[in-house]
């Protein structure tokens, strides 16, 4: 009796039977609509070239830093986790399903229990025991037709998604798509400059050398070619069909420099003379130069901001970036965004989308913001926060000063392609259960807990991110 | 079924039915008690002249902060909210009812619909619809003797109501309440310095030189001119049934300054020659020299904290403050306090009531200092803060470490005169809810649960703040 | 009806009928395991010499400075609360039982009144009416061989007992308690050091000159010198049996000095001619030193961070440490732990163990460091935060994104004996609740569930503290 409380179909939804109800019968209207993600790392060459996936690891496992993180917490070294010789890949296989019982309780335990079940249609708990038979099964199902990109892509029902590419990038896979009649799904670039506009993030020399080697970058200053040079990648990501610029810098950091030192501190930086708070200077200046030129070209400004990256040198010195040890830090934004917010806060058109990986900023400053600046939307819970007793506290504790209007709907920001349809889902039974609670405790009439459910599935995201 | 789930009576209180009988035993011990309201900002002139309230708008929309910023992220300009000619309140009131579902899931939005309904009797969700008949009606209503401004204290049931008044204030109005035998009820004034106090506060330099030019501002110094004459004006407040002493400071810094010092950094202060960390450094010692006449005068000190006000300088330029841009800050204040708290910390008879927009702070630091201190209150849930689910995590946060006897009661801190019952009714709810939550989780005895509902309401309102 | 919601043995578990079935059926497997206390502050004389608690004011009050800070805050001076005198105990009693009511809510009334029920079998509640008999109960009861404390160690099912002890403390208690035949408990000492390796703590000179008075104090440089002296302490601990070495820093900095910059400061500290800055370096570049030596040696590293300690002077100056105004303050770990962590964060076998006052540190810093690496512990809700709703919040905000292997398991940290079943219970309780509520929603399979329950129980100390 006590393992059969839970109906598969009532999964993430409130225990108290009343509100379950109400629960239900909300996220009934949302189960099966389609998914507009407006944010995320796939890769577009995956549904360009709609080359098949290869096996159950490289699927879930190797490429997906949430997974890699925990296991590598629990004693698996990095190379260990490597795809990179023939048989390596069932090997990460089992190391993943030896360990699965760390992932119990966490957000990536729980979608890779759903794309077993609802993508692959395997309804087993990964162990040692069964690892190699499920390495076999998996990569049987991968080899068919069913389960190519473009295959998903449909069965997913995705009508918007956005990938993450570099200003320099020729797009060409996005053109390719765009073109290719067979397939029909809209698949735009985002524009995601940090490394242009961040002197301190790595790289930041060559690929401004690189911007400034454009022909767009004319002027009469270096600052202005550079300017120019980025204002020219962005039409280009615009006329491929980009929504918005994205934005990664450490601190939210914003101000104001004149044209005439601004080009100093470029030079100074250029030539590696600059220190430290000029380096930090500039890049507050450049996100400001950014919410100008959204202003301008109609771009979204996403800004994800509070991640210290590669916290641990040595593993990012073997191994790269991405693997597992960005870490938050505290984060404010009512203060560090105030020369911004002065001079685009109120510019009509102008969307900026804040996100954090600092939870305590929901009710402090993310909410009261979103609940004055009409160009201010709340992100959606981000990164860490991606789970369902995050977003729960995401939508206490925002909802009270800002209300529903104001948040930006679900953002799945993933390359784990095949993750997103179960990131949504959990996304929409948890926005139901909470509509379902406001229900019960007489806060919300139950017709428009029925209009926001959708409203925030489906309008909010279109609202925001100007679909 | 689904509409039925929540009695009327029952809304925000627990949904489990078990919780939910305990809770709405509880609250029937206090859902008739009379209103205290040790603290707001309700206009002394509204009870002295009686005038009728004109129109819905004026109302409950254009003098509400809370409201008119929501509207603006709506985007509603501050101008269109403004009621400043002919049937401009009519045009405030549709555009308000236009956009009424963004309130949905706001604390705003509740106390609205409760006001509408509890105080005006409309039991109507407000919408372009039926905009102006609403309009009309509430006219019409406001019209009548029931629905002016003293017949609302009576029906209200308020015991005791508390203004905010500038120190150099005559206080006519609460002395002509006072001798009015017609009215019965107790208002007093509550002394804010800060203008006065905080170099930093707009229009400081007037008011000082103001405070300086009193026939009290004696002494052989400046600084003591300053502070004989700040301590007359507390006088005048005492002798007019002042109860408490309010305090606004960006961050609750405090220090201490020798007499010499603090008299060359004030005339530099008022010469303009001064620099921001010594305009920071005056106002940490005048929130300590506050204290001090507190101990001396017996006025309860409160202290709202951690507000960066007019975060938007060009809405301040255009329409004045307290246009929805004041905005929260992180806020610490174990270490800021700890000078004041050093010499009036035991100071017998002492009371500071601390407040935050942050609400990490409960059980970080609030929760500890009350718990030590016998002169620190925690303040009730303020401003962004002051909705159901941010009181129950208040009560969450903070009892376990300091207990109910250490809470300043409710304190609904408005100058929306007619949301006044609804503020406290919410605030009782959730009490009954929580405390509830106790008894059904065996951490509480009913029958003192049935007490200390009844000390949430009463009795810690009237000890913090020596009623 | 209303009274008998709970059954007595239910309390602390959900609401929900379903998941308190599911939560009852989950404790049912923990409560009765033994106890595992892998750090506190219990005197290890009281196990060795077996001397009788002599009455219920000194078991229960006066040495908790839990309850005489809450006693503080109501009013009572603590001279009243002290034990000096033929007749205090029974007036500090009386004082306590008085007050009792301002317990209601707090994790220190729970704890009290299930020592009474469960150690001494009272079923009263404290109040001024009964404290005189209750007194006399409870001294009649200690008197008697049942309630000395080996006969409470046994009865209480511990089976690992971690004390904490100073550096140069000989040990000697563990020494004769580890030879007692007729005592088979395990009681263990922990290495703390604060007071060696952080100039700015209380008696620093005195307590390092006396540590480079040992013989083991060799090398060519005053660093050298007591760098070996600590070691060597330290391998003391070892052979008496110490599993850990516990640290508590203001804040967590560490920092890297060369041995001839920490020679030279080492060097100004202790004649006096060093600052603050210098102070705090060395402080930091010490907790890195620690990590070093718990590579080396194996004792697990703990960390208690973010508690200014003695914040009232004037108390401190009258009555000691430890008095109740030790407060919390916003803790930072990503960054400051960053130097230490790349040396040894993933250092084969060494384990590190961060506590936090700072709640908001579980979702944004701890729970993403301890889900990389593999030496990263997370401390169980410590001091203030060791209150059942504080450890659920500790639970849901961790949990997403470590899982459940990466917690340290519970840990009493506490310095009164008889609260040690009342506080594992509570922890027991309300991680069943947790796991419970998982299970409800369809989040974890029952079976596992009722292994990480024991997990949480017994194997996660084990494994986090080397047992």
């Amino acid at each position: 009796v006590l393992d059969s409380h839970t109906a598969e179909a009532d999964r993430l939804l409130p225990a108290d039977p009343a509100t379950r109800e109400v629960a239900r019968h909300l996220f009934s209207r949302v189960e099966r609509l389609p998914i507009i993600s407006p944010h995320g790392h796939v890769d577009p060459a995956l549904l360009r070239l709609d080359s098949p996936f290869t096996d159950a690891a490289s699927l879930l496992v190797s490429q997906d830093h949430y997974v890699t993180r925990l296991l590598h917490a629990d004693g698996a070294a990095l190379d260990e986790l490597r795809i990179d010789e023939p048989g390596s890949a069932r090997e990460v296989w089992r190391q993943f399903c030896r360990r699965f019982d760390i992932f119990d309780g966490t957000a990536s335990g729980y979608w890779i229990g759903r794309e077993l079940r609802d993508v692959l249609g395997i309804d087993a708990r990964p162990s040692a025991d069964n690892a190699d038979d499920l390495f076999d099964r998996v990569g049987a199902l991968l080899a068919t037709p069913r389960f190519r990109p473009r295959a998903l892509f449909e069965r997913f029902d995705i009508t918007f998604l956005a990938t993450t590419d570099d200003p320099l990038d020729s797009l060409e896979h996005h053109a390719a798509l765009a073109e290719d009649p067979s397939f029909t799904g809209r698949v735009a670039p985002t524009f995601r400059p940090d490394r242009y506009i961040d002197p301190q993030a790595p790289g930041w020399r060559e690929s401004t050398e690189a911007l400034l080697d454009l022909p767009a970058a004319t002027g009469p200053t270096l600052f202005e070619r550079y300017l120019r040079a980025l204002a020219d990648r962005r039409q280009h990501f615009v006329s491929h069909g980009a929504v918005s610029a994205d934005h990664g810098p450490f601190r939210p950091r914003t101000a104001r420099l004149e044209p005439a030192e601004a080009d100093s501190v470029l030079k100074r930086l250029l030539r590696g003379a600059a220190d430290t708070s000029e380096a930090e200077l500039f890049a507050a200046h450049m996100l400001h130069q950014m919410a100008r030129m959204s202003v301008e070209d109609g771009l979204v400004m996403t800004v994800h901001s509070g991640i210290l990256r590669n916290h641990h040198r040595p593993t990012f010195a073997a191994h790269g970036p991405d693997t597992g040890h960005d870490l938050p830090v505290r984060t404010d934004f009512v203060e560090p965004l105030r020369d911004l917010l002065e001079d685009y806060g109120t510019a009509p058109g102008f969307h900026l989308v804040l996100y954090t990986v600092d939870e305590t900023s929901y009710s402090r400053e993310l909410a009261p913001l979103a609940g004055f600046y009409p160009s201010v939307f709340l992100g959606a819970p981000w990164w860490f926060l991606d789970a369902p007793d995050a977003i729960r506290r995401y939508r206490e504790t925002s909802t009270e000063t800002a209300g529903f209007s104001r948040s930006s709907g679900f953002v799945d920001d993933t390359r784990a392609f095949c993750s997103i349809p179960s990131r949504h889902d959990v996304a929409r039974r948890v926005e139901a259960g909470y509509l379902a609670r406001l229900v019960v405790e007489g806060r919300l009439p139950l017709t428009r807990a029925e209009d926001l459910v959708v409203d925030l599935v489906d309008r909010a995201p279109r609202r925001a991110f100007k679909l």
